[in-house]
């Protein structure tokens, strides 16, 4: 039975568990959540997810929510398959693909989330993007970028040299980033910008892009 | 050899790592970093988190940081000893250990960092604690705790009944909360005070409460 995604392509944390299914090639269907009809806040949605966010995935009589578990767990239930995004044979790589994953959350996500809010979701929105806002998320992700360019001299991707969940929870927010003049902070670090530039050419993030059509950008 | 833990016991995340080392019951080491000195933004700890904050793990040859990544590398490295924090013989159960985690990290730890800051960290710095913040957060957890309420109506522990490193995370933060005012968000909920009382009377967490001095309180 194919797993079961409920979401839509535009959004971020939908199309990390999208660009994961390619990964790992495994069957799926995608079931639309209408967003602007607030279809999230309805009591069917809230049964899958209590919080009222995409997406949520169902895998027969399981039920999940939030993004980065559902990609932990379709990682990890399909390790045989596909593309191995853990490390799940070598535990010492396999805490690192934690660490860089734990980075994304707390230091990554935080500091770019605001910057495509105000520039491209807020608009959408009939809201004027908050400039101040925005520069002080800048401002805050060229901070981890630093670290990121430094960490990206000594190795390919995050973790280490192999391309893991790590790298792949960034990229929703990272496409969306690109098209935005905050796009600078990315470009102005050489290391950052040729690992953005491989991981968003994998053929599993480049089929997902093609739905994200935010905004009609 | 020892695990060796870079951090503070009145710090929440090294308090983390703490209490899942006693769960575990594995040697450590704890080396202390003085945060009053700065010493988490200078060099040779810099080596180890470059993003200087607390703590770091050194396991051998293996350095990780992020305190949720530790735990996670512990509770897998030593799966055989101690209490089962991960679930790690059913998938679907470690699944659910999982989206509690994140929720954790995207839906509580946000709410309730704010609170415990203004509250018992700006007075320590000589500022004055920012009503308006602390009154917004307080507001932001009660909407967490109220899906908390209704899931653990439903199950004793976050993600079913067993006890978990989901329930584990929420520790440290929780415990400075109820030492503020805003411990009403907890009392005013049966099931969440339940919990609260039930996670935080395990004798592995009593043991870290007792180094968790925060500004003499």
């Amino acid at each position: 039975m194919a797993l079961k995604l409920y979401g839509t392509a535009m959004s971020t944390c939908t199309s990390r568990v999208l660009t994961c299914f390619h990964e790992k090639s495994v069957d799926f269907e995608l079931v639309p959540v209408d967003l602007f009809a607030g279809e999230h806040k309805q009591p069917p949605f809230l049964v899958k997810n209590p919080f009222g966010q995409i997406p949520a995935l169902e895998d027969g009589d399981l039920t999940l929510f939030e993004s980065r578990a559902i990609t932990s767990y379709v990682a990890e239930k399909f390790k045989g398959t596909g593309y191995d995004l853990i490390r799940h044979e070598n535990l010492n790589e396999a805490a690192l693909v934690k660490v860089w994953m734990e980075v994304e959350s707390h230091q990554y996500n935080p500091a770019i989330a605001p910057i495509v809010y105000q520039s491209l979701v807020a608009p959408l929105q009939g809201k004027s993007p908050d400039q101040s806002i925005i520069d002080a998320s800048v401002e805050k992700l060229g901070k981890v970028l630093d670290v990121y360019e430094a960490r990206l001299t000594g190795t390919r991707y995050l973790a280490g040299d192999f391309y893991s969940l790590a790298d792949l929870h960034h990229l929703p927010y990272t496409y969306y980033l690109m098209k935005t003049p905050a796009a600078s902070v990315v470009h102005e670090r050489p290391h950052v910008k040729a690992w953005w530039e491989d991981i968003s050419s994998r053929p599993a993030f480049k089929k997902v892009a093609e739905g994200m059509k935010f905004g009609g950008k």
